[in-house]
């Protein structure tokens, strides 16, 4: 079911044969001139729920392997394995070059299954992150602190980022790779299993906060989702711990209103130094 | 190049054709009677690295779909894109039913680079695991605590676990979801690349210290190949923050003898009460 959000409206996939699906890549989702990595998940999220048997996306793999560009793109999936519990299945997202050839942005390997038939149990010792509450905390239109790099995707999401560690912004970086948020999306539109795959990608990277400038392009995402998000916004904590030989992984956990762990993810992305 | 080593042996693999590779899947790195999913990954990463220009993997995530059997295997690997740091390819393993159709074990989809081409800055605030000297921990072998579940595979690795986290194996879990141990190849092999990708899911499931009994399969394995590990044995470390629904991640950290963080890894996996 395609809602009227901005988020459902431009994730939204049509299918032209069976695992064949055609969806022009909106331009309200860039980050500088960059298609954010995660709304580009969610697109090939969504089209991966049409054609496997299980709704949600249970662990969702991306390898980003060139830069999309806002416009017409084609999704190919494939059904690797159906089973009772778990289905996998595997996605590529494609666009053209100016002679009309396909070039794949986007390869995805994922198993889906049904989140409302998990049992209720939780045994964690996980917590939610420590994160002042939301009207204390600071968006790209606040003060004291426009966030840099924050482009047309700022627009859609309400995103308020822990003032502990957006020093970054103002020329301060705490030096350690940690950053928290609150995060939504603008229109309103309650969280979900697919709207998750965007929040793991959403904050501005932990790199900035370790005190790098540059881009950090993703070359691995991997996303587990774990429980459907209540509603309300979701606080988001991403952290670094290893930053060596030019590479740095980023882990993001996603917290709901209901301070349950709906989402863990992992990335693996490039340092370049600006 | 292949070694001597029983790691090299069991995991060679014989290019048929461009991209297709046959193995015989050795019963001799079996948990209970499950094939080692470690085992079978390094099989696979062995593969990718004929196909693809670039000879270690950077980041490689598996996703088990049917339970491999000690014998004959068929690897199909394709080359998704190759660039000048990486190259990302996709691999899936296959065996044969009773009627002789193939079927697939695993798929793999993994960007590899080159190690040795990395610059040597790090910064990091990731610490090695507090464990105490490999002649303090306790193998299989090993009063006071045989380790269940260690099987064929018991006899290839030198797998030494840390006490604090033995009481499982007492019968007195810890309730912590944390194992560490010493590890590595029991003929003496050194670690490389390949091996580390055994080394992340070697140990005993972290489940048993939480006080669950019963198999816990991997869904979904990914690792992150950080640097080429020094010789001598590694610390390996894995944590379970989040049970829930049914299903708990594994993150293994694996450190080397010069107190390096060489590989990360999570994976998903089901829990099935026994």
């Amino acid at each position: 079911m395609i809602g009227d959000s901005e988020f459902d409206r431009d994730t939204a996939v049509t299918r032209r044969e069976p695992g064949v699906y055609t969806v022009d890549l909106s331009a309200g989702w860039t980050i500088i001139n960059a298609v954010n990595g995660g709304y580009l998940l969610a697109v090939l999220g969504r089209a991966l729920a049409d054609t496997l048997p299980h709704p949600d996306p249970f662990t969702v793999t991306a390898h980003y392997l060139t830069a999309s560009q806002p416009g017409p793109a084609v999704v190919r999936t494939e059904t690797v394995r159906t089973g009772r519990t778990l289905s996998t299945g595997q996605a590529s997202l494609f666009q053209y070059d100016d002679e009309g050839n396909e070039i794949e942005r986007i390869r995805v390997l994922a198993s889906y299954g049904d989140l409302a038939t998990l049992p209720d149990d939780v045994r964690t010792t996980a917590t939610p992150p420590a994160i002042p509450p939301l009207e204390r905390c600071y968006g790209p239109d606040d003060a004291p602190a426009p966030v840099p790099g924050s482009s047309a995707i700022a627009d859609r999401l309400l995103l308020k980022l822990d003032p502990d560690t957006l020093g970054w912004a103002l020329g301060a970086p705490s030096g350690r790779g940690e950053m928290r948020a609150w995060f939504g999306l603008a229109d309103g539109r309650d969280a979900d299993p697919l709207s998750l795959l965007l929040a793991v990608d959403a904050l501005p990277p932990t790199a900035f906060e370790i005190g790098l400038k540059g881009w950090v392009p993703t070359v691995e995402l991997t996303v587990h989702v774990r429980h459907r998000p209540a509603p309300g916004p979701l606080r988001v904590a991403i952290t670094t711990r290893n930053l060596a030989g030019g590479f740095l992984e980023e882990d993001a956990e996603v917290w709901d209103s209901e301070d349950r762990l709906v989402a863990q993810s992992r990335q693996l992305a490039r340092v370049r130094l600006g």
